[in-house]
Order: structure tokens, then sequence, then C-alpha cells
């Protein structure tokens, strides 16, 4: 592959371009595009942007992630969980429906896609493994719930909430008394809607003989039909003279690119929440990725994938949008609409584009409270408990850090949250391997194999003990190794021998090498000798850079048994002569 | 052991002591004793508080630690690189010689013992093993080098230079011109003089017929005979009148204890320099009390050498000193000189006492360049550049953060160099963990062996891949893994099964259970089975908690070899048929 295709992949794929991909394409288009208008709307509402920068931003960010992305299915443009961010990161910094914040949004997609590209080309993709499954599932949840609760004032009609989730939630009782009735007749409305299309549409088309796949399209477009619906309501009945609030005038037309004036404090105050929302993105975007891709035995490259998404969001940012990424609705929708190649991504940019030109002013009565139930459902099925109650059952720090990324999320916001996760697992994941599992091991009567004298019937004998070490050895849990091979130590006075069996270490890093010479010089100053076992190839590669080796008073045996028998001069071990001190 | 001799070894130690181990302990407080008195008011000096601060902060804070620490011979008392660590936080303070600056100089104490206190109580003495090695090697190379060159003026006679290292050698080369002769004499004088004493003077005494031990206590003394062959000189001649530079009046007597004036502000500036400076104190004092425990197999409690260090650093703090910790010189020379119990500090303590009530008239002609010169000598032992050549062959990493912490601390300074040192040293560990060792394996031909196809000849077959990965999975490596098989997959139509062998897991955390059951799937997708083998115990302890072994299309094998025997229906690979892809 030459270099420019791999970092072109539309150079690849275009070349075997037919017909069959492009009808393919045109009709997973189709599709994509119906279901995106009113979730760029709802998003554009959630990130507190006017409605048409939702447009604006499921355009040229298509286009360029189709040049630049190596997923053959995946669909950018606005997602819930990013959309929260902007608003959070924007409105720290200015008032909503200002040009401060809009510029704010601007910058933040510009400097994402800084960052995304930045990191693709450094290859520095795996920054997004630090954010651990749990912390982004927990970190998803709480998303999902500070959306839905903040899209609640909108189904009510009454006035902005909280900043977090509590405060929100408290706001939202107080002014219960406030509720406008048409507004929650049409938001309760279309949240049954919507609900119903997503479980019982499917059931109801296939019933009256339509194929499964048609019926799972169609009832994909029931938004639509709900827009349509409740917008001509409130035109025929004048719902907005009844203290309906709708979307209102939505200019028509494309913005042209333009670059926003750079504003040295603005990309101070914005550069940490851009990082967050850039690593979010991109681990959402590469997972639903992955999984499309693995379906079709192709695969994308997630370095590239940074290269991808940063064009799109700094295509975003120069057609004054805001933050996008991967979405996994759209992209399962265009994956199972039949989208073979990203041009299916062009087509739907297209479809956006004619919208964005034409259909604006069947905008203008659509209901607020509409967009907040589309928002709503959406978000619902990104909160996830169970997937924390199986952390509670299978690691307890995974748990941990999960929890605290939620309760910090929902009573902090999202940045401290997302935070106080990474800190917490990376902490906990130290401090884990800071005091690895160590074991005594002896010998299976019988066998040539070593196993815990805690777990296992076997032989020892006085004075030789055998320590088997289950992690690698490095600066965090070295001294965890001096203390025990100290305590053994004392506790035996008998002991001649010690035999540390590294058939689990992987690695034994500097500080990991200077506490084993410690530990055979205190050996050897009390005239008892260090001996290792089962060291692994890598590792002795390593070891035999060192002076190590020749310092050590003992022998490197291939095998524990090797070792014991090379210690005893016989191979006959005594009956549990050693124990736990 | 009852709880409170836990917290308390003098309860254990006091019990057994005899008129042998009374004049053991005696004989060894003379000889530190003496060596203490110039040790002490020279790194005062070091941390810019007056001489007298110096014997205070070797009194109390010694019979602090009899009570609290648990070994036998370690000494505390001022160190060169605390000291350091403490002219440099306080300096940003206050200015030397200020009432604010000995105010702060305590309180630095006084923190720096509560954080020790309660990282002892609450048992996070692991919290210093983020301190690898190489970090703590070149951190304290650094410092040495910082305080040779911080010395060097008082041995020209000349004015204060910069505050850190490249700067100062500036403002000392600007300055050369203004040496004072007089002083240049002395200060060179006793450098040599003590380099003698280190290098000659034992050869030469055990020539003139004295024993070994014997002439080593007295080559210990020797910088006492420099202090007063140097006073009376200056004495003699009147050199302080030629421009020497003197101690001058010492109060004689001891402060009483007492608490400073809680001051918020203050301590917010300076609990982080006490984090560093009680974490750095620490790490020095156990190294040096393990080494010298393990002598005589006696071992010492790191937790509770926590309680002991903090013990002592608020003793220093409520008498008027500053920071402490276990010294290496000092406690090699009690250890040498046959102390048995702690008592021997409590002796020291005494003899400081002592000299602090009545010597201080004889301090008073002490040339400041002679305090230098101790100094000066006392460091250079710490500067260790072969442990930078060391890491650069064993360990690339490690060499890197090395030489970060070496720079920075030479640049920046103690605190920056050290923070610099130990992010880099955690970050370069979680990058390498992030991208394990993972090998394609096959049967070493007529055995059950399975290894590496890269490295070895081995027999494989068309429709199994076996991958060893060679590190426990969570979530920094997870996805790893993840784009390794979707790489393998991608690029082997043939492929039936994946087989992952696990003999070198130790452990699967919750993201890397969720990766597994991504694999499984999308890898059941394209019609593979996965399986699994070699799986330790605890981690198929952990797996049952999960539901993965319900949902694994495959089985967990127990050994490689069953689990190719199993896939096939028979034990017959055939030659070669997989490859690198």
């Amino acid at each position: 592959m030459s270099p420019l295709s791999k970092y072109l992949p539309i150079l690849t794929w275009s070349r075997s371009y037919d017909s069959a991909a492009l009808s393919a394409d045109l009709l997973a288009a189709v599709i994509v595009t119906i279901m995106l208008i009113p979730q760029s709307l709802a998003y554009a509402m959630l990130a507190g942007v006017p409605p048409e920068v939702g447009l604006y931003a499921s355009i040229l960010p298509l286009v360029a992630y189709a040049i630049f992305g190596t997923s053959k299915t995946l669909a950018v443009g606005p997602v819930a969980v990013v959309s929260l961010m902007t608003a959070s990161a924007v409105g720290q910094i200015a008032a909503e429906g200002t040009a401060d914040y809009a510029t704010a949004a601007v910058m933040l997609a510009l400097l994402s896609g800084g960052m995304l590209l930045a990191m693709g080309v450094l290859r520095l993709g795996f920054l997004a493994n630090f954010l651990s499954h749990p912390v982004i599932s927990g970190f998803i949840t709480a998303a999902g719930l500070l959306i839905a609760v903040g899209q609640i004032r909108h189904i009510l009609g009454v006035a902005g909430g909280g900043e977090q989730f509590f405060d929100t939630l408290l706001t939202l009782a107080g002014q219960l008394g406030a509720t406008n009735p048409v507004t929650l007749a049409i938001g309760l409305g279309a949240l049954a809607a919507l609900y119903w299309a997503r479980r019982g549409l499917v059931a109801l088309l296939t019933r009256m003989g339509l194929g499964k796949t048609l019926a799972q399209m169609l009832a994909k477009a029931a938004p639509i039909l709900v827009v349509a619906v409740t917008s001509l309501l409130t035109w025929g009945f004048d719902l907005a003279g009844r203290g309906l609030r709708i979307v209102g005038e939505v200019p028509a037309g494309l913005p042209l690119p333009a670059l926003p004036s750079l504003n040295p404090g603005l990309i101070e105050a914005l550069w940490m929440p851009a990082l967050l929302i850039s690593v979010v993105g991109f681990v959402e975007s590469v997972s639903v990725g992955q999984t499309l891709a693995a379906k079709r035995r192709e695969r994308i490259d997630p370095d590239q994938e940074l290269i991808g998404l940063g064009a799109a969001n700094l295509a975003s940012g120069l057609a004054a949008g805001f933050p996008v990424t991967g979405g996994l609705a759209r992209s399962v929708v265009n994956f199972e609409a039949g989208a073979r190649t990203p041009a299916a991504g062009v087509f739907t940019a297209i479809g956006i584009a004619l919208a964005a030109m034409f259909l604006t002013p069947a905008l203008y009565y659509l209901p607020q409270a509409v967009l907040a139930a589309t928002i709503i459902l959406a978000v619902l099925t990104l909160v996830d408990f169970g997937s924390l109650r199986r952390s509670f059952r299978y690691s307890r720090p995974d748990f941990a850090a999960q929890m605290a990324t939620i309760l910090v999320t929902l009573g902090r916001g999202v940045e401290a949250g997302l935070i106080a996760g990474v800190t917490l697992s990376i902490g906990l994941y130290l401090w884990r391997s800071s005091r690895p599992h160590m074991a005594i091991v002896g010998q299976v009567p019988g066998t040539e194999h070593y196993r815990n004298i805690d777990r296992h019937e076997v032989l020892t004998c006085e004075d030789v003990l055998s320590l088997r070490v289950d992690e690698s050895l490095y600066f965090a849990n070295a001294r965890a190794l001096e203390d025990r091979i100290s305590a053994e130590v004392a506790a035996r006075p008998a002991l001649r021998h010690v035999v540390l069996m590294a058939s689990a270490v992987n690695e034994i890093d500097a500080s990991a090498l200077d506490s084993l010479l410690s530990i055979n010089e205190r050996l050897s100053e009390a005239g008892i000798t260090f001996h290792l076992s089962e060291v692994k190839g890598p590792v002795m590669d390593r070891l035999q850079r060192s002076d190590f080796l020749s310092r050590l008073t003992g022998e490197v045996h291939l095998s524990q048994h090797g070792a014991c028998c090379a210690i005893r001069g016989d191979c006959t071990p005594r009956v549990g002569a050693i124990g736990r001190a």
C-alpha cells in the first residue's frame, strides 16, 4: 500500500467502485438522511446551538470522513454525549444564543479536530485505552441521565434547569406547577409515538405483509413522521399561540467555509474539554466501527480513524458546526440499509445539504418538545445500570471506578467525572499491581509440578524457600517482593536457599533489577543463596545486559524442579517442612 | 505481639536491654555524636537555617525515632537532599535569615511529620513505590550536583548564586574575579584534608599499628579535627578580619518545645513540598534501614517506619528544627560502631544536646568554607552517573525517566524534577503495558510444547490461529488484543478457530473481559470459534463470576496442546500452514 493510500483510504475503495455499490450506497443514504434530519436538529438543541448548525455539522464532516476514514459504514455527525460535552464546555464561557457561544462551539470543533489529527499522525491512539470500559460505560450512563433530565423542561414547557443532575431535578420539581398543558400533551404524545415506533411498529408492519428488512427501515423513518404530524398539528391549531415553543425561523442555505479569528484565551479555556471530547468521541466511534467492520470481516485502522475523525471535526469547524463523531444508531442504520462504501456518507451529506437549502421553512412549526422527546428516547438506550451490577460481581476496583465516574459526572459535570474516572482507574490499577500475588510453592508428590502450598498438598523442605511471583516486576511492586522475602527469611532461621520462580514475570524493569540485587546482597550477608527459575526468554535476554547474573550467588534454573534438584543434590524432598511463616 | 508493641517497638526491645547492649550503644553514640556535630551545622547552612537549628534537629527527632522506629541502627537527623529540598521550598516563601523563613522550615517539618504519620496509620507506604529507582537515583544525582555547585561560593568567598544549576554556574563564573584568597585557601585545604581522611587516613593509621576497625572509627572523626584546626587558625591569625566568613555567635542552650501559629496560607504553599520531602525521606530511610537490618537477619516494618519518621519530624518541628530523615552515612557509622538498639540514638541525642548547651562558643571561629567543604564531599558520593549508563544498557524507558529527572531537577528545581520523573515513569510503564508482547505459537515437533512461530521451527495448521499474549489483560491493552485479532482474522480467509493462550495472563479486568466478549461476538459473526487455553486458577475463578464462559463460542482448554487436539479432532498438525500475516 502506498503511503498516500494509507492516509487517503478513498484512493483504495474508489478504484473498484461500481454501479452495484452505487445503488446500495444511494439507498442507504436516503434512509440515513431521513433519520438524520430530526436528530441533527435535536442534538443542536442539546449542544445549545441554533438548529441549522446541527444540519451544517452533518454535511462537510461526512465528506471529510469519507475521504480519510477507514470504516466503510461509520456515519459521523452530531451525537448525544459529545453534544452534551459541548454544551457543558461552551456554557462555561458564554451564554446560550450569543455570538460568543457559537464561536466557542466552532473553536471546540477545530481544537478537537486538530488534536485528533495530531494524535493520528503521531500514532497516539493508545491514549484512548486509558478510558477503561467501566469508566466509559459509567460516563455514558451518567451523560444519558444528565441529558434526559435536562430535556424534561422542554416536555413540561417550563424554564431552564440547573447545571448538574441533582439541582436540575430540584429546579424541575419546583416548577412542576408551571407546566404548560399543550407542551406536555405534545411532548408525551411524541414520546409515546417514538417509543411505539421502536417497540411495536416493526411487528405491525410485518403482520401487514412487509418484509422484515423493509419494516425495520420504515420504522427508522418514523421520527420524521412524528415531526411532520406534530408540525402540522401545531400549525393547524396554532399551538404556538397557546404556549408551545417551536423551532421557528431556520435560515435556509449553507454557510461559506470560514475560519474564526484565533483567540488565545478561548483556546486556553477550551483545550481540556476539547481533549476529553476527542478521546470520548474516538472511543465511541472506534468501538462502533470495529463492531460493524467485523461483521463483514473487514477491519478499521484506529490510528487512521483518528485522522478521519480529526478531518471531520476540522470540516465541522470550518462549516460553522460543532464537534462530531461516529454515532452508533446512525451507523447501524447505514450498515443495515446496505451501505457498501463511504460514498454513502457523501450522498447523505448531499441529502442534508438539500434539506438545509430547501426544507428549513417546513421546520418552522416543529415543537421543541418533539426534539426533546427524540433526544430522551435516544439517550435512554445509553443508560446501562446492568453494567454496574456486572462490574460489582466481576471486579471491585472496576466497580469503584465506574461508580465514581457516574457520581462525579452527575454531581460535578462531565469533565470532572471523566477525569475522576480515569485517574481512579489508573490509580487502582497501579495499586493492584503494586501488591502482586505471591505464593510459596512446593512439589506436587510424584510430579515435577510446583504449586501454592496454601492450596495444594505439596512437599517442601526446611532449607529451601521457593517463592512464585504472579506479576511482572517493576518499580511499584519491587519493594513488595523485598519486604516479603525479608519477612520470610527473618521467620526461618534454618533457611539456606531462596528460589524465585519467575514463570509469570513478563518484565523486570531497572527498579526491580535493583531490588533483586539488593535481595541477593542481603541474602548473601545472611549466608543464603538466591536462585531464579523459569525465567522467560526476553527477560533473560535483558538480564544478560546487566551484571545481575555475575553477581547472583545462586543460579538461574530452567525449571523449578531443576532448581530444587540442583540445590539439594538429589530430588527427594521431605514432607511439609516449610510452611507459612 | 500486642497492638501497643506494634506501634511502640521500644516496648519490645527495651524489655531485654542489658549492660552489654548499653556499653555497645554508648560507644556507638559517642562516635556518631562527634560525626554529627559538623554535619548538623553544615546541613543547617544548606537548608538556610541558623547553625543551632541543625543541632536542634539532631536531638528530639532521635528520641522520637527510638520510641517509634523499627530499625535497630538507623540514625535520623538532617540529611543533604532533604535539606536542599527544604531550602528550595522555604526559599520560595521567605528570604533566608528572616523569622518567616524559620517559621516556614518548622511548618515544613510538622507537615511532613503529619503526612508520614497519616501514611503510616493508613498503611499507605506503597505510595513510595511510585518513586522508581532510576527516578530516585537520578534525583539524588541531580540534587548532589545542585548542592555541590551551590556550595562553591562559600569556598570562593563570593556572593550568592542563582536558583538553579545552570544560572548558579553562570553567576559563579561571573564572580571568579572577586574570589577571596584566604577563603579559597581554607576551603581548598579543608576539601583536601577531608578527602584524604576518606581515602588515605585509614591506611596510614593501620600502618601505624592500629586495628582496622579502630582506624576506621578514628577516620570518621577526622572532620571534627578539621573543624578544630581551621577554627584555631582563624582565631590565631584573625582570618575573619581578612574576609573569611565564620559561623559567629551560636546561641547556647535548647529551645523549649513549641507549636508555631497555624497559618492556612503557609500550609497551602508547603503541602506539596512537604509531601515530596516525606516520600523522598521515607524512600532513602527505608532503603538504608532495610540494608542494615538484613546484615543481622533483622527486619524493619515499612509502615511502622512511616510512623517512626513521622514522629521524628513532628519532634523536629516542635523543637524549632527542620525536616529530617534516616541518613546513610551516619547509620552506617552507627552500625559499624556496634550500636545494638535504638537506645544508641537516645544517647547520641544527649551528646548533641550537651554540645548545644556547652560547645557553641567553640564554634564561633568555624569558617563557613569548612562547612561547605564538608557538604561538597558528602554529596559528591551521591552523584552516580554509572547508574545512568546501566539504565541505558538495561532499559530505555527507565533511562528516559532518569535522564528527564536529572535534567528537570537541574534546570527547574527539585520539585519539578521529582514530579516530572514520577509522571514520566508511570506514563512509560502504562504505555509499555498497553502494547503487550503477543506471539503466534505453533507446536514444537515431537513435543506438547507451543512456541513463537517467529523464533522456533514449529508446526501449525491453516484453520487454527493460536495467539499467546504475554501480559495481564487490562483496560490499557485490551484494545491492542482486539486490534491484533481483527488484523490476523482479516488476513486469513480460511481461518475457522482462534485460541488465546493465556499462560502469562495474571489478571483480566472488566475492560479486558468486555474486549474478549467483543472478540468472541465478532469472530462468531465471521463464523470463527474462539477458545482459551492455559487460563490460571484465579483468573478462571473470576471468569466464572461473569457470563463469559456461557457466551464463549469455543471452550477453555487446560493446555494449548489439548486445545489443538480437541479442535482438530486429532493431534497431527500440518507443517507451516499458518505464518505471519
